[in-house]
């Protein structure tokens, strides 16, 4: 069978705002080429997500990157934190998360651009989102939006457009509230039991994730009040 | 001995430029804090010849990042092409080069404003060069700029500079032509008997390289003119 929809990259994650970026991807007419990164994450259960979301999700493709933080030196990136639990996640604050990444929005990005490139996508998705990570730049809309001009004179399709805009990339939650993440996300479809956000799960063999949230950390509390608020329950939770 | 020195980010490839760039670098004033790029190359040499660059131009230190091309579906990047001999470079057009990497500045780029990010560097030094390479968007001084009007956005340091200019990056080379660039190389005494260019080079276990260049290949014919303009001997070719 022919898939005669335009190609578009998405950054999936396996957290619950880039499941639900894949599937407007999808609802957009795309046909959605995943892209995850393996940086050495605390929780390969991302990337089993990541996996499931695209095989559930109608991926066209999933490719999972690996990024070398050994060239940042490392310890500072791969210590092994305490994760707070049970705080106000509103107050979160300036911390570095668990997962720090250097650039990582830029990093993240420049390979999604190289493989529209080869792809000859012109259309980039991904789930960042201002209001949760409103202490990190490269979150956003300035951010995206300098990304996205620089990308349009770094290919020779951006500098062949007519209008220099070759490349669109798409943040379609950047302003959006959780709530209003996973509204959207269920009126689509997405099995958020396979998303993953909890910064410090338990082992659960008999789990797809082969894990369960600890109910406890900031990432958990965010989703759980996001879920009730809709009248619901976090699947994720089982 | 404490090193007072700011530090700065040079991308170091193992060719000519960029060693030139190392030791320009240097010579503003910088510590230089060098990263190089693992991504298949086919030719390992460009790798020790920036470890040596890296050792004996005094560089801080020295960094290899993989970057995992199979993330761009690989075949069509690492197929062995036929290297095309004793034409004239000027007349290469729009071929795509052998060792094609997607997206190729925009991705080194942001490992380095990673690096910068981690070391507190303000300072990234590139050797690419307008000249050479005219073909490519991401060799132009539009997409240098914009490179770095999107990274001032990116972190937080860009973001809360004054003037917003916090990271800069130097792109001495963007408009000199080979002449220009082993001219000053050698006032500073940049030894490019340790820098590989050659796209076809050949084993010999008895250079610090592992292989002599082939001496007909465009790199090389560009190098060798260069070196007889300066009334002088490409030093590669012993």
């Amino acid at each position: 069978m022919v898939d005669d929809r335009p190609p578009a990259v998405v950054l999936l994650s396996g957290g619950l705002d880039s499941a639900t970026v894949l599937a407007m991807a999808r609802d957009d007419g795309f046909a959605a080429h995943a892209l995850s990164f393996d940086y050495g994450q605390r929780h390969r259960a991302e990337l089993i997500a990541a996996a499931l979301q695209a095989e559930r999700g109608g991926a066209a493709s999933h490719r999972v990157a690996t990024i070398d933080l050994r060239a940042f030196g490392g310890s500072a990136l791969t210590s092994d934190l305490a994760v707070p639990k049970d705080r106000d996640p509103e107050a979160s604050g300036d911390e570095i998360p668990v997962t720090y990444v250097p650039a990582r929005n830029t990093i993240f990005l420049s390979f999604a651009l190289g493989l529209a490139e080869v792809l000859g996508a012109r259309d980039v998705y991904l789930g960042v989102n201002a209001v949760d990570y409103s202490g990190y730049p490269d979150c956003r809309p300035a951010y995206i939006e300098a990304f996205g001009s620089m990308a349009n004179l770094a290919t020779r399709a951006g500098v062949e457009s007519p209008d220099g805009s070759w490349l669109r990339i798409h943040a379609p939650l950047i302003e959006w509230s959780k709530v209003a993440i996973i509204r959207r996300g269920l009126e689509l479809g997405v099995d958020y039991g396979l998303t993953h956000s909890c910064y410090d799960p338990v082992a659960d063999a008999g789990r797809a994730l082969g894990c369960r949230p600890c109910e406890h950390c900031d990432a958990c509390l965010i989703r759980q009040r996001a879920f009730e608020e809709l009248g619901g329950r976090d699947p994720a939770l089982g």
